[in-house]
C-alpha cells in the first residue's frame, strides 16, 4: 500500500507534521553514478515558497541518503534508504481544524477509514509525500536506462485557460485575490521509448501511468493519446496509419499518444491529468465537526492556490519509476 | 502480469482463437452460495451477436467451474478454476491479416514485445479476454460483502452525442454504413459503498479503479466525479459541503464522485470511461507489413462498430473485482 | 496463496475428488518448443498405482494444455493454462470418515481455518496438488535458461535405512505388512547453475529453497549442504577453502552446498527434505468427530506407505520452478 | 527481495559500513500503544559486544521511530520508518581483505552477482542487517493480535553438545582459544496460537517460518515437530490422536509440532533452525584473490565463534513477524 512498482519498487513513509519523511528505493542494479545534484534540483523544483504562487511553506527539503551507496556516490545494487527531516512544522496552524472535517479533504474519509486522522496538516493525505515521490524518481532518472528518454510535464491549461505562462499565472493570481483555488491539467510527454515496452492484459503502459497518476494528490482525471475526444471520433478519423521511414516502421500521426494494446510504439508517449482546484481556502467555509455540528472553517494556513503548478516535477518523477520499472 | 486484485486475484490465460479462454479466482471466503444464473446473465450481455449492433461471432460462452465449489454450488474458500472452450475459431478470417499491421492495433507492439503475435484474432489483446474478467466479477457480486452495493454501467454518449438509447443508436448505425467506427464514453454509478474503503498513497479507491478500467480494450481516458470539467474550476465551485443528515455526516454536492483522498465517502461512486473507435474498419485502409512495405488492408472480419457498447458488462466486472478487493 | 514464484509464477487449483485440477504458467518467454512427452514422463513419474508400493489409485493424468502455445507446440509468451480431469472419483472411499478427524491429518485444522473442510479425499490439502506441481516444473523444465542444469532427486533413506533401492524398498513392505507407513528423506542434487544466482536478504536461493520444499506435503525438515550437522561442526572443519581451477575460481569442498549468503557459488546445489510417514494407516486407530466424541477410524482408502517415494518428482518440480524462477 | 511480509511487510536498507541501517513497517494498524522500551530491549539482545562470547563491536543501536506514530506513541495506521546510525564503523579493520575471498562468505558470490561487493565487512549479507529485523519484530510483538502469545527461543545445543547454559559456554570458549568457531541449533517454542492459523498449499505456515529462519545469516537446516527424526519414524509412532479435553479438540502427542496441513492446530509450534559455524575464523587460512592467485587470509576482525548465540532474539523476530502477518 506504501509500494509502488514491481523490478523497481519504492516505498515510502513520513507524515506531512512528524519527524521526517523517507523511502527506500529498492531493485536499482549496481554500478550507476548518482549525481546529488539532479536530487536537489528536482526536490527544489517542487518545493514551497518558490514563488507567490505557490505556498510560503519553506523547507530545505535536503534528502539525506544512508544506504546503497559507495562513498562515490556509485550504487551497490543494495536498496536506497533515504529520509528528509520535515524542518517546519507549525502545527499550531492546524490546531482549530482537529475537529472540523475540510470539505474535499481527507479528514472525513480517514476517520471513516482508520478511526483516526493525523490532523496535523493531512498526515500521509498531505502532498508532502509526493517529495519521497520526486526523490525516487530523481534517482531513477539517472538509470543508464532512461539515458535518451526525455520526460517533459508543463501545465497546459488553468481553469480552462490555455496559454502562455502569463496568461495561466493571471487566472491563479486572479483567483488568489479573492482567497480562491483553481484546477488545471498537466501534460506530459515521453520521448525516446523504444517500442516494445509494456505488456499486455493487466499490465498495459498506460494503465500503469493512469495508476501512478491518479495517485498524485487532487487529480480527477488522466487521458493518453485522443483520449476522451476520442471517444467523439470516427475510427477512420483516429486511425494511426503504419508508415516505413528509413528501414523502421512508424505512424504518420499519433492518435495512439504512443501507446496500442498497452504496448509502447515508439512514437512520443502522451498524457495528461487533470487537477481538481486545492480544497483548502483562505477564505471562511461551512463545515461540521465529528459530531456533525455545523461550523465555519476559518481560511487560514499556507497551501497553493492551484496543485497543479506545484505537481509538474511529480508527475514527471511518477512518469519515470513506471518507465524504469519496465525498462528493468 | 495476467493476475489482478490482492485480497481477491483473477489469474487469466486464453488467446482469442485458441482451445480456451479460462482463470483462477482466488481468495472467495468458503460458504457463499454461487449462482450459475448469474455468471450466465452477465455472460451474456457481453457476448456478441446478439443485435445487429454488434459483431455476428457467436459463441455460447458457457463457463464450466472445475474447482472451489461443493456440489451444491458452495464455495469452498479454495481457487475457483474456470474455462470457456472457444466454440468458433474460423481463423481463416483472419488469414491475410497476418503479415499486415492493423492501423491501431497491437500487432506491431507485440511484433516489439515478444517477437511474434499470435495472429488469430489478436491473442491475448483480443477483447475476448475480458470474457474472463466478467465471469470473474459475476462470482465476486454474489459475495456477501457485495450485498446491498449497486454497480450500473452505462453508455453515456457516442461519437459525441449524449441522449437515447435511440439516438446513441443511431450513431452507431450511420457509422456502420460507412464501414466506419465510433467511440463513445461508458459512466459508471456505484450505490451503497460505506465510508471507509480504500487506501491513501498508491493504494487509492480511484487509482485502483483507473487502473482496471484503463486495462480494458480501448479505453483512453478515466476520470471520476468531475473528472476533467474539475481543472477548469474554482475551488469555491468545486467544494462538497459537509453536513449532517439524519445522524451521518454527508455531503450536499458529489463533486468527489464518492472518493475523497482515495477512500470512499459514502457518497455513490461515480466515474467515467472514454473508448475510441474500433480499430477495425470495414474498409480498405493502408498500413504497411512486417518489411515495412506498403499495402492495403482490407476491411473484412467480424467486428463491432463501436467497442463501448460491449465494454458495459466489462467496466461493471472491473469495478466489482476492485470493490471486493478491498471490502474483503 | 495458491501463487509460486514472482517471475515464473505458478497458480493451481483443483480438490482431489472434484471434477479437475489445473494450473496457470505465467511467464513463460515466448518460442519456446515444448515436447509433450517430457510433460507426461514427469506426471507418469509421480502417478500412482505404479507399483505395489504405491497407492492403488489409478488415474491417467493426461494434462491438457489449453493456451499460451502454437499448433506446433510453441510458447507465445502468454499464460500457459492447463487442466487434467479427475477420472477416479471414488468418493464413496471418504465417506464415512466424512465426521472424524484423521490424526495428523489436515482435516481437524482446516475444519478451525475456514469452518469447513472438502472431506472428499482432503481437498487442497491432498497430494493430488502436487500434480498441478510437476506439470509446472515440466514446462518450465524445457527453457531454454535450464539446458545444461541437472536436477536429480532420490530417496536417501527410509525408516532411518539408507541402503539400495531393495534396501529401502524392504523397509516400506515390512511396514505395509502391518498396516503401517514409514518416513523418509529425499535428496536432491542440482548441478550446472552458474554462480551469482540467488538474492540477498528475504530472497535467499536457500531460502527460496526451504518454502518449495516445505509446501510439499508431510514435508517437516528441510536443509541444505552439511544442514543440521554443520551445528555439531567447528569453523576449520565447515570452511570450503576457495582455489583456482582452470582458470575459474571454485571450492575444493562442498560443506555449503553450493550456495554462499543467499547467492549460488557455481558447485552443486544439495539439499535434502524429510518427509513424516504417510498418516493415512490401513489399521484401526483412535480419533475423535467434530463434536469431540472419541471415535475408532477404520483402517481403509487408497494411500502409500511411503510418501517419501512419491516426493521425488515433486522435489525435483519445485527446484526447477525456484531455479527458472531465479534465472528468468 | 528485501521486503518481507504481505499483510505487514517490513523492507529493510543499510549496508553494515555505511551511514545507517533502516526500514519502513507497513500494515500496523492504527490506535497501538507502542512501548520503545520493548524496543531496546530487544536490540539489547541482539547487540554484540555484552559478554566475552560475542564480538567485541559496539554499537548504541538506539532505533529512531520517525513516523507513524502520534507524540504519545500510539500507532496512526501508516508505516513506521525507523533508522539506527551506524556509530562504529572501523572499516580499516577490513582494508586488507577487499581483494580475498573469504571462505563461506558471500564475498564470491556477491562479486558473481552483482560484480562487485561493498567490501566493508560485507554489505547486505552482513549479519547487522538483522538489527532491522527485531526491529519490526519487536514493534509487531506488541500487536493486540499477538497479546497471550509467546515465543522462547534458545540454543539448545551447540558443537553437537547439549546441555547447561554452562556447558554450552564452555565449548564455544574452547574453540575460541584456538581461534576457531563452532555451529549451534536454536530451538524455538510459540505458545497461544489459536488453531487455524496459516494456510494451505503454498501459505503454509511452516513454509513460511522455513523460508523467515532461512533468511538468517548462517542458517543450514530448518524442521518443525519431530523434523528430520521423523523420516525415521513409522505412522504409528508419529500418529498424534486427537482427544478431547474441557469441550475443545487437542491432541495428545506433539509430534506435528502444532501445525497440520500448513495451519496451526493450537498445540505449541516448535521448530528448529540449525546455524553452521562463523565463517570468520582468527586464525589464517588459504584462499584465493580475484584474480585466482592463491593467498593467505590472516585472522582478525570482529566477529562472534557461534552465531547461534545471536541469532536467539533474531528467530524470535522473525517468527513474531511471520505470526503477525497471518493473524492481522
Amino acid at each position: 500500500m506504501n509500494t509502488f512498482g514491481k523490478n523497481l519498487r519504492l516505498t515510502t513513509f513520513g507524515e506531512s507534521h512528524g519527524k521526517a519523511m523517507g523511502g527506500i528505493l529498492d531493485g536499482m542494479p549496481g554500478g550507476v553514478k548518482i549525481d546529488m545534484d539532479v536530487i536537489l534540483r528536482e526536490t527544489a523544483r517542487r518545493r514551497p515558497g518558490q514563488s507567490h504562487l505557490v505556498t510560503a511553506r519553506n523547507e530545505k527539503d535536503i534528502p539525506e541518503l544512508l544506504s546503497g551507496l559507495t562513498d562515490d556516490m556509485v550504487t551497490l545494487g543494495t536498496p536506497i534508504g533515504f529520509i528528509v527531516r520535515n524542518a517546519d512544522q507549525r502545527s499550531g496552524d492546524y490546531g482549530e481544524m482537529a475537529q472540523l472535517y475540510r470539505p474535499n479533504h481527507a479528514d472525513f474519509t480517514y476517520d471513516m477509514r482508520y478511526g483516526l486522522h493525523e490532523a496535523r496538516g493531512g498526515g500521509r493525505a498531505s502532498a508532502r509525500e509526493t517529495l519521497n515521490w520526486v526523490i525516487g524518481g530523481a534517482i531513477a532518472r539517472q538509470l543508464p536506462c532512461m539515458q535518451g528518454i526525455s520526460v517533459n510535464a508543463k501545465v497546459s491549461s488553468i481553469g480552462g485557460v490555455k496559454g502562455s505562462a502569463e496568461e495561466l499565472a493571471a487566472v491563479v493570481e486572479e483567483a488568489m485575490k479573492r482567497g480562491d483555488s483553481v484546477g488545471g491539467v498537466v501534460e506530459c510527454t515521453i520521448k525516446g521509448v523504444p517500442a516494445g515496452i509494456g505488456n499486455p492484459v493487466f499490465g498495459k503502459l498506460h494503465a500503469q501511468l493512469a495508476q501512478a497518476m491518479m495517485s498524485i494528490n487532487a487529480a480527477k482525471g488522466f487521458e493518453y493519446g485522443d483520449g476522451f475526444a476520442a471517444a467523439s471520433m470516427y475510427g477512420t478519423q483516429h486511425a494511426d496509419i503504419f508508415t516505413s521511414q528509413e528501414g523502421h516502421i512508424t505512424t504518420k500521426t499519433n492518435h495512439s499518444g504512443g501507446i496500442q494494446g498497452g504496448i509502447s510504439n515508439g512514437m512520443p508517449i502522451v498524457f495528461r491529468v487533470a487537477f481538481k482546484p486545492t480544497p483548502t481556502l483562505l477564505r471562511d467555509i461551512e463545515t461540521v465537526d465529528k459530531d456533525g455540528n455545523e461550523k465555519i472553517l476559518k481560511g487560514k494556513g499556507r497551501h497553493d492556490p492551484c496543485v497543479a503548478l506545484r505537481a509538474v516535477p511529480v508527475v514527471e518523477a511518477m512518469a519515470i519509476l513506471v518507465l524504469a520499472d519496465n525498462l528493468l
